[in-house]
């Protein structure tokens, strides 16, 4: 069985990290759990074993056979040292994303990508994830010309901190108290703010270029023409996208229905009838990518139309990082 | 100066033609305010005259030149009667908006087609008055080939019951009681909904269909390819929009941010280095449309990204119906 490292243990997806494993049965020889000097001696309780979460450094890693880094500066610091020390690292920060050299894989897409690696994987964004297991059943049905998307993410994306500032704020409004925003550039309670990580070319922000590049990476398409609008919303912890397809051939709706249906990864919640649709309050805690308002689009010739949610913290990140474990075992 | 009655008056958009009367300087002689029995007998202060509110009958419109209907199902009941009377009815309610014989107007797009009226005008959907705005200068510009479109919708949409359910669903949430849905079929506080009134033709709702065939109809121009998707998300009073535009010609963006510029009825906020977007939280109790993160699409020749702002009870409503009224006079 492997020795397990989780760099970022304390954090949002750290802590999911351990109760993943459980959950996923993942076999584990022995867990270390590294943090930043912060919370260095705080102890956990895992599987009747109580671990201490000791500092990372760049000794950290002997005798660990998988590293998973929750994401942050901590990867480009430690990612190496831990490559050094034997580790397979399957590192959740953007650092190694579109590296040519790094693998970029969401196991329902491109599983076999895990093969190559060089000691390091990258997990993707996870608003990426999210849309690239959306689209893999049309993709290898009929084929994709282009995508445009609009996200509705979660305040999850930004850490325990974003899904504090929502919570307090929410708080603070209901006691008729001023609103304080740290994390988010601006109030998030009863707002949205249509602006993700940093701006960059052509004024689109990182975020949108990850879905574009990591997207594009993933499906080994790189021309693959997708656009991107990524927006924050006042929810806590499931990304929503509104996904529009064009296909390269045309299909029918109930074909890209019964794709769905057998698409791993994929749960189908489309009823009109019993107005069922996926919602980010009802998804959270979940592994699963949730597809609905599946529809054909009347405005062009070869579209459709989607509504896809998925738990930001789990499949968006801690989830995908152990099932990329799981094909390394 | 003209005899205006208010149908509807004690509603969140009957509030707000009061409000937006004096605003701008309305020629007001006589003001009636009708409502359901229930509301009737309400005294209201406005312009220094107190006005008691009255039971919308047949026989309420005598002497009444001009008739601002806020919506709902005393539209198609009281109109007709308010016709006969010689008034002319301005019309918030979905009922006339795709009649043949009824002009259907955004002021800042078709405002010449308020002289054609048979006695009634309709205001279109406020999702759709809000994209008909920021679609305008883009039509004028450079034709428009193709529109997909998100949206973001604030819950004033539902009425006052709306606000009223996210309002005391974030109080119960604060004091950690359990949440009560009446307006909204499910949970809308930290929840996004994507439904937005009843499912209609090929599972789109009738929301959906609002924003294809009213802008159509607008811009006059029957075939124009549009699909939307709409969703409800917990925001109280502005509604967002994430609007993908093909157009007919090749457009350079410094253009159309220009056309924006000297577009009526819009404010460009759009400044990255800045940190500079629309955000419904700041826009609402405003009359224009916000227009922002303005960018080329790199993923079809001439494709141009926008998002897009405006409050819903204002500009998606009573203010729209009020400019319609000006143009009468």
């Amino acid at each position: 069985m492997p020795n397990v490292a989780i760099v970022g243990a304390t954090g949002a997806v750290g802590q999911e990290f351990l109760k993943i494993l459980v959950e996923r049965n993942f076999p584990v020889e022995e867990l270390r759990l590294l943090a930043t000097k912060r919370s260095a001696g705080k102890k956990v309780l895992w599987q009747g074993r109580e671990i201490e979460v000791q500092e990372t450094t760049h000794d950290s890693f002997k005798g660990i056979d998988i590293a998973l880094f929750a994401g942050g500066s901590s990867s480009t610091e430690f990612a190496p040292s831990a490559v050094k020390s034997g580790a397979v690292v399957i590192d959740n920060s953007s650092a190694y994303r579109l590296d040519p050299k790094v693998p970029l894989v969401v196991p329902e897409v491109n599983p076999e990508d895990v093969k190559w690696h060089k000691g390091i994987i990258a997990n993707p964004n996870c608003s990426t994830i999210i849309m690239a297991v959306a689209l893999k059943p049309i993709f290898d049905l009929a084929g994709i010309k282009r995508v445009v998307v609009s996200t509705y993410q979660a305040v999850s994306g930004a850490g325990r901190e974003g899904i504090e500032e929502l919570e307090g704020q929410v708080r603070d409004w209901a006691q008729g108290e001023e609103l304080k925003s740290q994390t988010f550039p601006y109030q998030i309670a009863f707002n949205l703010i249509p602006r993700i990580d940093v701006f960059q070319e052509g004024d689109y922000t990182k975020e949108e270029w990850k879905m574009v590049k990591e997207t594009q990476k993933i499906f080994h398409v790189d021309t693959m023409p997708i656009t991107a609008t990524t927006v924050r919303v006042p929810v806590l912890r499931s990304h929503s996208e509104s996904i529009n397809i064009e296909t390269e051939r045309n299909v029918g709706l109930e074909e890209v229905k019964a794709a769905f249906q057998k698409a791993p990864g994929v749960i189908v919640e489309d009823n009109p009838a019993e107005d069922r649709y996926p919602m980010p309050w009802f998804t959270s805690d979940t592994d699963e990518v949730y597809v609905g308002r599946i529809r054909k689009d009347f405005s062009i010739e070869n579209g459709i139309n989607l509504w896809v949610v998925g738990d930001q913290i789990r499949k968006g990140a801690a989830t995908n990082t152990i099932q990329i474990a799981e094909l390394l075992l």
